[in-house]
């Protein structure tokens, strides 16, 4: 089985420790392919840079034809609609994916994400998902994305002692990391919190596995299925079907 | 890793058919224990049967302590917190399990059942799950759970007309089968419909292999610990802890 | 007039306080029957000793068809969809009666209950029951069941400062006492907070009174129709119908 | 006890029906009044109508120190809350009283009512009630007001045709009659139909008695206290505080 | 184009200022009639004053078939429904209109208004309004409405120092101005707070602009059809029609 | 005042048809700029074209520092979270405006839009926008957008029938066009359904107008603050800030 992890960032040595995540939660045999897209931002922490990661995302889905599933590696899910159209296998984001499995472990979560202008963005999602209600809390640790890896011991601290605030003020019993570039430090978190703490990363990568293993190809019945051929103009013109 | 899928009702026959299931869902080196309660209902179609069926399935639990996860194989997913007050390791219900995969897959799910008086708790637990929006509409094709296997034939070709009906009705993309006793269904259905569709036991079954792989035990913080020692009288004097 | 008012737990100076207490509430002519199962858990403080007081509270009540009412008295309304299949008379929940009753007295309300992990449960029931808003906040004042009538003045002290705590960080202006055993306490405690203090023993008699009174048996239609006729086997065996 | 039932409408033949439908379910000793307001409209079909009725039917609360309860006997429950600022007794609304008695007879309940362009409101009701799940479906049947009790047989074959047509396509187990003017008709039609059928007079009778049974005075605090002194000017002079 | 603003309460100082402001916003041209009902209370701080503040309103209504649309200048939006049932023009509440304006302003608002018993009406207008999620905080800053003019130095000050502490505890971006006597505070307290502070008369008097402009009638199909003719007695018999 | 109207996709005879409704709608004096993106979609009818056509709208906004406020011309309001990010001066989407408006002028309303595919994005904004309960239903007339305008006669006459027959189903009483290329039909559909029609291209004009002559700045605070500066690579390196 093949698993496409995209960054939706362009930093590489992100998309390294994303594919070492994945590789980690997968089963033997399960072969992660950690995929750069070609264009977009350095870092998602805004709208802007997530509606502008889209592009990258879709071009690296639509050059990886033998896929049998895609990981979208940042937790505003961005492009997922777009992205399940294009794909003709399962497209989880790990938004999505660290959320749904933490409702299967507890009766409610909290998100401990990196900055606080991206809360807004998480919120919506717990909405999309329907888990607005489940979702206790969310709260921003105020690390920047490429900061986490810069000062892994101080992102640990920082991290740590937010998860542990929002679990006291939540009254939640599980903790989700809102951020790709957390994937490294769940089991040591939940070691020290004495909860659950899910990683979207290798929570999307073994639900994309056991959606692989049931043999079942998502919906292209009319809202998903493939977009229709249209022409493309300027810098975007091979977007084109 | 050993998962223990216990049949709700008392029904054999149901149970073999449902631990096929998830063997066949299942990664190799999977081991699925079957399992029927001592003691309950041989169907379970009314509340009053679903709230009789959970004594068996907790003592199930209680007595099985290597298992590495547990499904619960029947549809109204009976007993689902207190299951998972008892045991330490991830317990998943078919019906949030198929309907969080089908989120998945597609953009709306229709849900098609056995009897009628069924349809008032599915959508409860829609509810419960947060995925009211995602259900597009919950179907009684009026086949008793037991006599599903009587005449399969005749419930393949009612299943199949009641599915498609809902697809075009409710406008959705996938389709969740509603019974434990549906499980031998979804691939010929699929073909078919030209849709996804989802038998719980498989679903319930990859997904707990996926928690199971991550490492990560459930939450007992709080109101997921394990239930207070108490005196237990009468009849279920053994239910004391 | 025969209202039957169920313990779910198996206390029986319990459910001689209940008694006592719907006993005030009720009308002259009422006749009020205290009844404690044969079996189940000493007192409901869990997911488990709710379910597994479901099967005595149905045994009472398949035992008294003479009955024109029946009151379920513990908080959790266990089993209440499985009794009023089974019942052909109405059947009140205490956590249903107090909520319902107490958004005809004011705009919000406040839940004091025992011990913090039954929280959970009490916001499920305002979401079945559809009063999510209008509960303004259920707060737990960590006394077990059992606890409340040991030392009552300590339990009366305990409530009272929960409650006016309650009033204060909630905003809301009626209070609902969230445990069976706390029967005997509100008008002590409304003369002290000088709002509503609601005990839903006491409420549910005098909705049941109400029901029997308008002549309306409640619906049998389709989902809320008597149990189809079943095997049960092993310790459960004489549930069969 | 005494119970006021105000008619917000001026049409005294109305009244007296619905005084009766009141006493009718009312238990031995409780004196029902009957009360028209001095001002406002000869029925309520519009916005406007329900707008104008409210200052009548405070009118007649402030004119009535001695009452036990009141009750609002339109469907619109007009000046619900301006009520129960003013009262220091229970005010029960007929919808709030019917729809929230249905809940305890049945999984949902669908409304028959007069003319269609009371829906609306009736559909605010059950969202300001929190009941807009259960509430399966609001049904016109298109008699006015005050035509009801014009050609009585009429007006039940007609209201009989909407209430089995609505439980056939709402799915629903209960009828809820939408207006005031209907309280004669429960028991013929509930016979026929084979399901609880409520009145919102007799519902409202009942709950009041029950509520002034338990001694529970409705909360006064802060939103509830009573309005603020205020100078009224013009023809609403004399409702200055 | 004329646009007639009513003032709900017959004060005629705050007539002045609310006619002043609506002036400010509008476009050239425009001609803005300010109006004091005939009828109702001082100032508007219960449910029963703005129950009673509707007749007045309508009344000024009735009497202004020249008016391109009408502003309703009481927080409350008292008689909305009514009114637009009436008024064959557009109709705003200031309510309605601060609040969606606010939407297309920032991510979410909160809102200062004045005593504290009127917070609850303003959650309800979310909530019909569809807003309930948007607005992030409602708060009183415990100001009578009459007293905001006669000290407007020191009511700036606790409107400024109650918005600033909105922002603080609910996240919000934008502020709402919850009483049409905080009319001419908009602009100095956005300086202050560096987010847009939103005046819900200024508000209305720009949307109403903008629907005459489109030369668009409001919709007068089924449930805001004119009221049907009716005989009104007593006081109110002029509002018959 | 200059408002440009962006129309996402990069079909020029659509921006042309955009800006002249956009104009017949605006005051005298406003100066409305159409512009076409230099990148992107011919059309957008899939999740794919809507996330494609987000880069080309910034690159608009980015180069348009002397708007006074933008509109988004398509009916997906695509990128609208990103573009208020980027820009010092109101943004609005069609759909948000057209939605909006709808409700100031009826009780609920029905979009018909172009594509069946389209659908369910206008449900997710009825949902962030919270629209969800007064949007009466979607419905698609199947008429893809850039053949709107190649049989304007036949766009009508489809568009009218399905309006109608949305009227009907839904019990709605105002109809949103969801399409920009759908401007020119407004006026025309009026006259013959009788209900309000509603353009999101005027509908967005007139209120950012309003927002405009009310002097206030949309929000930048936290979430909408600039997006911080960020390295782009790649096709999108000019996007950096």
């Amino acid at each position: 089985m093949r698993i496409t992890v995209i960054n939706p960032n362009t930093t590489e040595s992100m998309t390294e420790l994303i594919a070492e995540s994945a590789q980690a939660a997968a089963a033997p045999g399960t072969v992660i392919n950690g995929r750069t897209p070609s264009m977009g931002p350095a870092s998602i922490e805004s709208h802007y840079d997530e509606a502008l990661s889209v592009p990258g995302v879709l071009q690296v889905i639509a050059q990886d034809p033998a896929a049998d599933a895609f990981v979208l590696a940042c937790f505003g899910d961005p492009g997922l609609d777009a992205a399940r159209e294009l794909a003709t296998v399962p497209v989880l984001g790990i938004a999505e994916a660290a959320m749904k499995a933490a409702t299967l472990l507890g009766r409610s979560f909290s998100v401990v994400t990196t900055v606080g202008r991206t809360v807004g963005r998480a919120w919506d999602l717990t909405r999309i998902y329907g888990l607005e209600r489940q979702c206790a809390g969310i709260h921003a640790c105020e690390i920047p994305v490429l900061a986490l890896e810069q000062d892994p011991e101080h992102s640990y601290r920082t991290i740590l002692a937010s998860a542990a605030q929002a679990l006291e003020s939540d009254g939640s019993d599980v903790i989700v990391l809102g951020c790709a570039g957390m994937a490294d430090l769940p089991s040591r978190l939940a070691t020290k919190l004495g909860v659950p703490v899910i990683d979207g990363v290798a929570a999307a990568t073994v639900l994309a596995e056991g959606l692989v293993r049931l043999g079942i190809r998502p919906s292209d019945h009319d809202e998903l299925a493939p977009p229709p051929p249209k022409t493309y103009t300027g810098l975007l013109h091979d977007f084109g079907i």
